[in-house]
């Protein structure tokens, strides 16, 4: 079954946003058995979206549309889908009693006579309420395909999704969820993998297909396929368990997980509490780590020591290893996991200090020069990388390659 | 001049891969004077990219693809190009000597046959050389268009975009740039603000034209065309000059740029110093002040206080005062900026206690429940705030809030 993914909005096409919709839509009509064949962006231009839906109608039976549904006159999608399908607007009782339930009592705002447009809908469309913003959803059909519009806002749309799109289109389209088995390994060449992997590639059954999606040094391998064969699951978790045996020394885990999500699982199945000490990355570890729900149980705090009185005062960093080897140096982030480990109380701590760019580099030392070390109070590796990204790069980069120094570390310790 | 851009993946389909190519290509050629007018994205599927490259190319004579141009199996992109152009593949001499050099000198390890294959390359083609990867660029025409293919590695595509593909363009089609001037509020309802400038937008020039951009709180006004009239800049400046007097209470920068760039402006501008104490954010408000390039200027450093032990230990948060009052409370927050300025030495500092959710929310504070502070040692404000959004969003929130908290406080000093 498939769908294709259409975005509204001038905004897209100026660069303003980032797309982040329609991954998140991906992922979701992946898992429900739904592929996405195509995605297309067009601009609030009128003839470009009507163009676009007669265009994309003859590719696929399911189209979604995000965007286009504000208050604001460069918001044209409404009026447009009205047209198209031949309704006229009226007003939906329980989208008008929404947006003044929202004025009145969550924004605590006067509302304005454009608000309470965003209440009406054409009358050829099935609604979907928005538990999370003003402008209602809209399900309409035509020449055997189904065109859903969401609004752009991210949170609406997924609530819409989840509640109400997703279980529709599985039931109306009978869909066959496909089966996806992930594992990640680190710091390896994409390459250098599919050369040990060709010929478990080869013997593949043509329903399964291995997908490699790098990032920042973390690569993910994907095995996917669905069919109406009840033993599918089976089949792909065969092949799944070869793949394993295959990657059996670089492979970090047998999931589809975040970085910091592996981390996560590590330190709470070890009943283990981790904090950083962070000079150049300042402070993006620490957001990683807390950026998983119930990040207290395993992670207390952090020092970002940006500049060398933090090193010296907060964290107690020897101000001679400072003067002698430079902040950028083994003894010095050696120094701040223990500083770093007194402190919070900790069982283990990740420090790093390096030169991110654009500025800052010397000789001996150039932009993306980092001193990770990772460890206990006693036990306590280091190692020296060297990144050749632009800053932000260079930040996160430096950040995967700290987790990963510490998963193994963890893991060494067994 | 129109252009399309196309990206080809399987992984921008499944939603493994958010699409920040496409947002940064549409920046530069926008700027350049080129619009965007459709992005697609397409499958690692012959047929469907041929059929693509057949239909985009009566909408627009540049189309600029991405990705497909990796070492493994699933990259088809090349071969089908040199097909469609009815090339046959040769070995580019100085891509070849830039794929040896890479891996014998920067990646220190060994070279594959298939790496080798990079560097072959259609010989109906203009070959981009890539100072930063392995995979070469490549330049066809055909029915007067002009198709570029480029890696889908972000900072590989950005070097060509920068080195060769956008003056080629600029050059090739003689084109006219677009203006751009943006303002930003933060704070303000986009219906609200649409309210206020009906009349302004109802007498903008035909060729001028107003976009609404929001993000997280802060709202981006951009107003923008293009045009031969050689005074059209001062048109354009013109109206802009009127679009701050109109939004003058609620402007918060008349130019494009984050809210930690503003930050970074304003205190060195005022040579001033800051800090963060961090609880629920986990050090993502540090994240952004240290993301700006140069940040060693204002920022020292933070304590990212998890566990109630690091706000007393570190921040000499009053024992007393968390149990009376809670983690997330006005005491608290307040003495959390206090006792970051006094360990880090600054003008000022942000502090946050919040509960950022799934769970941790209680009947009295809520998931959701933010306690801000700001100021500098003597001179403290604080706002309780309530976000309903999930875990990651409410952190991002939080932190536009707290950065507009401080810009406001500075600001009300002078």
């Amino acid at each position: 079954m498939n769908a294709i993914i259409i975005t509204i909005g001038d905004e897209l096409l100026i660069g303003q946003v980032v797309d982040t919709n329609s991954a998140w839509m991906a992922i979701q009509l992946n898992k429900a058995g739904i592929k996405v064949i195509r995605r297309v962006a067009v601009g609030d231009v009128k003839e470009d979206i009507i163009k676009c839906l007669e265009e994309e109608k003859k590719h696929a039976p399911i189209l979604l549309l995000t965007g286009g549904l504000g208050p604001t006159t460069d918001d044209i999608t409404k009026p447009l889908l009205c047209e198209y399908f031949g309704g006229k607007m009226i007003v939906d009782e329980i989208a008008l009693q929404n947006v003044k339930y929202l004025f009145e009592v969550v924004f605590k705002r006067p509302m304005l006579e454009r608000n309470l447009k965003q209440a009406e809908v054409p009358d050829v469309c099935t609604v979907i309420q928005n538990k999370r913003g003003t402008a209602p959803g809209m399900i309409f059909h035509k020449d055997e395909c189904v065109f859903v519009s969401m609004p752009g806002v991210p949170h609406e749309m997924k609530g819409m999704m989840e509640d109400t799109v997703l279980p529709m289109l599985i039931k109306a389209f009978k869909v066959v969820p496909v089966v996806h088995r992930t594992l990640m390994t680190f710091g390896m060449g994409e390459s250098f993998l599919a050369e040990r992997l060709i010929e478990f590639e080869n013997n593949l059954p043509p329903g399964i297909k291995l997908a490699y999606l790098p990032h920042f040094g973390l690569l993910r391998l994907r095995l996917s396929g669905s069919s109406n064969n009840i033993n599918f699951e089976n089949i792909l978790e065969e092949h799944f368990t070869q793949l394993q045996f295959l990657l059996n020394d670089v492979m970090i885990s047998d999931r589809d997980e975040t970085m910091q999500e592996l981390i996560a699982r590590l330190l709470i199945h070890k009943n283990k509490t981790i904090a950083t000490a962070e000079s150049c990355t300042g402070g993006f570890i620490s957001h990683l780590l807390t950026s998983v729900p119930g990040a207290s149980a395993y992670y207390n705090g952090s020092v970002v020591s940006y500049s060398n009185p933090a090193k010296e005062d907060i964290l107690g960093v020897d101000q001679q290893l400072v003067t002698l080897h430079g902040a950028v140096s083994e003894p010095v982030v050696k120094a701040m996991v223990q500083g770093v480990i007194k402190i919070m109380h900790t069982d283990y701590a990740i420090a790093v200090s390096g030169i991110m760019g654009p500025d800052g580099g010397t000789a001996e030392k150039p932009v993306g020069t980092v001193w990770i070390a990772v460890g206990s109070l006693h036990n306590i590796v280091a190692k020296k990388l060297h990144f050749r990204f632009e800053r932000k790069i260079n930040i996160e980069v430096t950040a995967m390659n700290a987790l990963n120094m510490l998963r193994e570390h963890i893991i060494s310790e067994v």
